[in-house]
């Protein structure tokens, strides 16, 4: 049985893993019989958002305490996966990709990337094994492979865009429902919530997206 | 446009609303053409659960907050909800349907059913519009509807099945892909993580959970 991991960022688009996104991956990944090994790091979030009001709130939460709550419990700390345990890598965005898997929301193309999620996403590329990146988490991905000249999408949003060439990646525009594919360094993307989208149209890039990543494995 | 009210408990199945159960509930409806207007009561969280460890943890959250971040904002105060605005009533579960929403898991058959919510179903049945239960929320609506000796299901849980029973409903048993229907009441129930099933048959019970529900609309 294949197994692929799964990298949460919390729990809420505005501070942690957009949660349809996730759900949707997990879903896809389950209909196509893959085991789903759930990770995020043991690590404070950037920030809590509260998603009524959108103000940052004096909370503190913990990214794989909240991701607990998409895995239902079933979740390892990121430092414990290795390249070795898994097919395939799959990341759902939310800012949490941006803000507490990496400093991409306020650091752009010279954002840090948490260091145990950049050595999997260098030891998973080494053993070519494929990576899906959702929404705004191919960002990441192009923060640690853009020095392969890695080709990923955010969809269409000019500033991100830019952000990401200037990691030495490439950007190629994508509709909501459609993927990219980078063949050589078997990085998959699609835009999902980059677009204000309707969620069948984010769920119809997803599946393809993980559909790609598993005919890679 | 057919308008379903969605009513979320939180965000995360030990403390509010299971997230892939309502993402779900929201996907299939969205596939079906249909507006969703989510709403949760503006009340605090009866706990709060560390969902790696299983333990209620000393935090108060509120179910509206929590709840938006599974709405992405998108989301009013259930005390703004009218029957009059939705042509019917979709309840994702979690043990925020049975801590939150009501006291059904400390209380049984004897549970109170959070006001606004009672208020709502009552009025959603009177007026002969369909609702959709998921998991432990047909204990709600079984709390409510009792006496009009409303039909539902939880799966197999014995226990649960018979305080649904001393509310003066009916229990019937289900398996996790199936649903149980009362046409009279109009009421529309499937079991999803009552049982420890793959996420592909919880998905399969609420599609067709969500698909006779519109059915009825």
């Amino acid at each position: 049985m294949k197994r692929i991991g799964v990298v949460l960022s919390g729990c809420g688009f505005k501070d942690g893993a957009e949660i349809r996104e996730a759900v949707l991956a997990l879903l896809a990944l389950d209909r196509a019989g893959v085991e789903v090994v759930c990770a995020a790091p043991d690590i404070d979030q950037a920030k809590v958002v509260n998603h009524v009001t959108g103000q940052v709130v004096a909370e503190h939460r913990n990214v794989l305490v909240e991701s607990a709550r998409i895995a239902r419990g079933r979740i390892r700390p990121l430092s414990d996966l290795s390249a070795d345990d898994i097919d395939g890598l799959v990341l759902p965005g939310g800012f949490g990709a941006a803000n507490n898997l990496s400093t991409f929301a306020t650091e752009g193309s010279d954002a840090v990337v948490e260091a145990s999620l950049r050595d999997l996403i260098v030891a998973v590329h080494r053993q070519r094994k494929p990576i899906g990146a959702i929404c705004i988490a191919p960002a990441v991905v192009a923060r640690v492979l853009g020095s392969h000249g890695v080709k990923v999408t955010i969809g269409m949003d000019g500033d991100t865009a830019r952000a990401i060439e200037a990691t030495g990646a490439r950007h190629e525009r994508c509709p909501v429902e459609g993927i990219v594919v980078d063949p050589e360094n078997r990085v998959v993307s699609t835009p999902a919530y980059m677009y204000d989208a309707p969620l069948r149209a984010v769920a119809a890039g997803i599946e393809l997206c993980v559909a790609e990543v598993l005919r890679m494995v």
